[in-house]
């Protein structure tokens, strides 16, 4: 039971009226695995909710209901839904060429989009290995570390350095990044050589006193402290967010990336930038790593490279890293045949057309502070704890308590995030992201065509659906 | 310097000239890392092939020349190219709804084709995890049979049994899985607990005197002595395609899949039929274990669910499977960005109405034998030694001595199988994939609209191109 089932039923065209499920729900409900969701009663009492259109920043469910899209679909849909010249380039190139691996071979599109990122990429990050979305980009990345080190003659650097609680993807390899060991227990052993170091949590670091050059400065020092504690001869690569999305938009400041991009150079590690979110727009820049001032070795990216039109990743490598793979007789023994798919690839370079004809990332430049400021004002309810992000990716986190910071036990997260908030966000008209992966934070990252009509609807809303969840914890 | 370089340019139009490179191949030369394949000297005298139109089963590149698509994309493009209804199906959902998750949610072409899937799968493989592609599906297969026995109070059981010389992927899981050691080395560690048992390689296994069923009893059991040596209490799952396509489209008897269900059966371990390039028609049936008589736990499926018009996969899995997922508060914590996706949903759908409409299983199952015996008339080429495979899908073995079935030495695999074969094919107008991760194999595996006349146009420009490489080696 969430507080979907009490909702009243929107009236526009196509929904299904209330008590009934659709007959996409109905099919959900027997036959579709859903992704970190439990499934329990979902084909009874719990039907799984059904996402039937989009237009602009807006989204119609299989009830009729309206609903602001807060998430931009995951992270994703930074050109905001229904936009029908994204649709119409991926319908050309369908017709043109559908699909040809990059296997030995390029497609124009393919070719075209590599150009074309690597000019966007920052400093002498020039070359484009493509995925088929952010996991796989991780994947690449890891992998590209462990055999770029053999083919300099250090086979023994092969160990990744993450930060806990940051999510880099599912494969064995990319989950192995991952620092959420409780998402991770039913599927060790993972592929070995993952640690972890202190994320930049400013709110859960109280004795930085809220200096974050001086939480930089420590973090970055755990990054060292590992790599000798490892050994620099064992470590390939550092792996990192601009602005690490779980445990909820978690900033650092630019100091700590020139510390860290310095603790690699020192110890001969690569530095990956994983932009799956923060790429493309989210703060306003195509990558992220330019607004946070330091150039990594390799780029990790997905998401809203394409607005969501098309599933695409990549992974984007300077000329150090790509140069001993460019030696006679030397392959990169891996790939994936999604990657950089045509269709997907032309509808990138139609996204990036739109973007910069819309000059979307300077609208995030000029937005994200009054975005962060009205969400700011959700500061007064007591269960709000902290609100931090960056750009159009912001993190309202939730407390028992604000004053000592105290946060939810495992039944109030239970009643909270499991049950309570994602129907009743649906319900009155947000969707967006309530997540307990590290502490309890609603995630905000709405498409960068929203503006202050949206950040107000979004707070009114919180302001209302947290109100109401007071009573529950 | 390939055998491209030594072709005259076709005449149709959009080539460009011998000698010239398109800005295509240009840009790719630059700044396209490929998959799979060597990259110096690509941006100067050794040009990447690009592939620029599809219509049928014929590709157009920047050369301007038609070229037989011998190998469907990368086994995918099952209904050939340029197929308009499915570009269509893509537009139109993308501009109603592009992205959506089904993190918890739904959309209608998700649910629609999870509904679908599970109708055409055997027995009662009923639930979809959707994913974005192959790989990902069988990173999906391990994680859920691993959580799947922990769930079941067998927390020990978390190995992979798989065939030698067999690709499953290249995320750390999937690889772990592959049994392909010289693609793995650079990477390793990946996640342990991957072993390996032969495969069903009749060529190569000499002493059965052809007998395929033997070989295929005495293969089946060196399965049940690698799960009783590992400890049945350590083995989650069997890995296995209907027909191997590394090492060159193994098949094997109904009676091998028998007796593994069986083993598996008696050491509850979960069998996966690994289908990413065996479904979808690929060998006449929308599912090839149901060809071969078998009813798998679980199967990955990829490649021809689109036709390659849409990046999607899955892994569909049975009654059994999915209970113990169905418990109140379970979850399993695992996801992609793009598994899913409404638009390679949609185009799945649009794609199995086509398949059905235009009979494309049942072509497959007409026409296997004329494709197999067409190519086995290249058998009386001093350098072929085997021609096996079934459906659309057949490998021809090259051997230096087809008496003794010697094969190559890494100098002859070097000119012939890197250097000569791939330009010299696509030169003499067939795209197809010449492979030595395994013994020396020439893989065919066309659209399903293919019919005699193109049987006839591969086999001799293949009994041209071999005549001519039997002086290189």
């Amino acid at each position: 039971m969430t507080a979907l089932d009490d909702v009243t039923a929107g009236s526009e065209a196509g929904g299904t009226p209330d008590g009934a499920r659709s007959p996409a729900a109905e099919a959900a409900g027997k036959h579709l695995w859903m992704h970190f969701a439990r499934m329990h009663g979902r084909d009874g009492d719990n039907p799984i909710p059904v996402i039937t259109r989009g237009e602009g920043v807006h989204l119609w469910d299989d009830r009729g209901r309206r609903i602001l899209d807060g998430l931009a679909g995951l992270f994703v849909v930074q050109a905001g839904h229904g936009r029908r010249e994204l649709a119409e380039a991926a319908a050309k190139q369908a017709s043109e060429l559908a699909y040809f691996p990059v296997w030995g071979y390029a497609t124009p599109p393919a070719a075209e989009l590599a150009e074309r990122l690597a000019h966007l990429a920052p400093g002498d990050l020039n070359r484009v290995f493509f995925t088929s979305g952010g996991g796989e980009a991780v994947e690449s990345a890891w992998k590209v570390a462990k055999q770029y080190f053999k083919l300099r003659g250090r086979p023994l650097k092969h160990k990744v350095i993450s930060r806990m609680t940051a999510y880099h993807g599912t494969p064995h390899g990319a989950m192995a990044i991952t620092g959420l060991p409780a998402m991770k227990k039913d599927f060790e052993p993972l592929a070995p050589g993952g640690f972890r170091v202190p994320n930049t949590n400013l709110y859960r670091h109280p004795e930085f006193d809220g200096d974050a050059e001086a939480l930089g400065r420590w973090a970055a020092d755990r990054i060292e402290e590992a790599i000798l504690f490892e050994g620099a001869d064992t470590v390939a690569a550092v792996v990192l967010e601009p602005v690490q999305n779980s445990g909820g938009c978690l900033t650092a400041p630019a100091s700590y990336f020139a510390r860290v991009r310095e603790i690699c150079d020192r110890y001969d590690v690569l530095l990956v930038s994983d932009e799956v979110i923060n790429a493309f727009g989210r703060h306003g820049h195509t990558f992220a790593c330019e607004k946070f001032g330091y150039v990594p070795d390799l780029i990790t990216c997905a998401k809203g490279m394409t607005s969501g039109y098309g599933p695409l990743g990549a992974m984007i490598a300077s000329e150090k890293v790509i140069e001993p793979f460019l030696e006679p007789g030397v392959t990169f023994p891996h790939g994936y045949t999604w990657g950089g798919h045509p269709v997907s690839a032309a509808v990138a370079l139609a996204n990036l057309d739109l973007m910069e004809r819309e000059g979307l990332n300077q609208r995030v430049l000029d937005h994200q502070d009054a975005f962060g400021a009205t969400l700011a004002k959700l500061l007064d309810l007591p269960i709000v704890g902290d609100v931090r992000g960056d750009g159009y990716f912001w993190a309202v986190e939730l407390v028992r308590d604000s004053a000592t910071r105290e946060t939810f036990d495992a039944a109030d997260r239970e009643r909270l995030v499991k049950q309570f908030l994602p129907g009743a966000l649906l319900g009155n008209g947000l969707y967006c992201r309530p997540d307990d992966r590290g502490d309890v934070v609603i995630q905000l990252a709405p498409p960068l065509i929203a503006g202050q009509a949206e950040f107000d609807e979004m707070e009114q809303i919180l302001r209302h659906t947290l109100t109401e969840s007071w009573s529950l914890v």
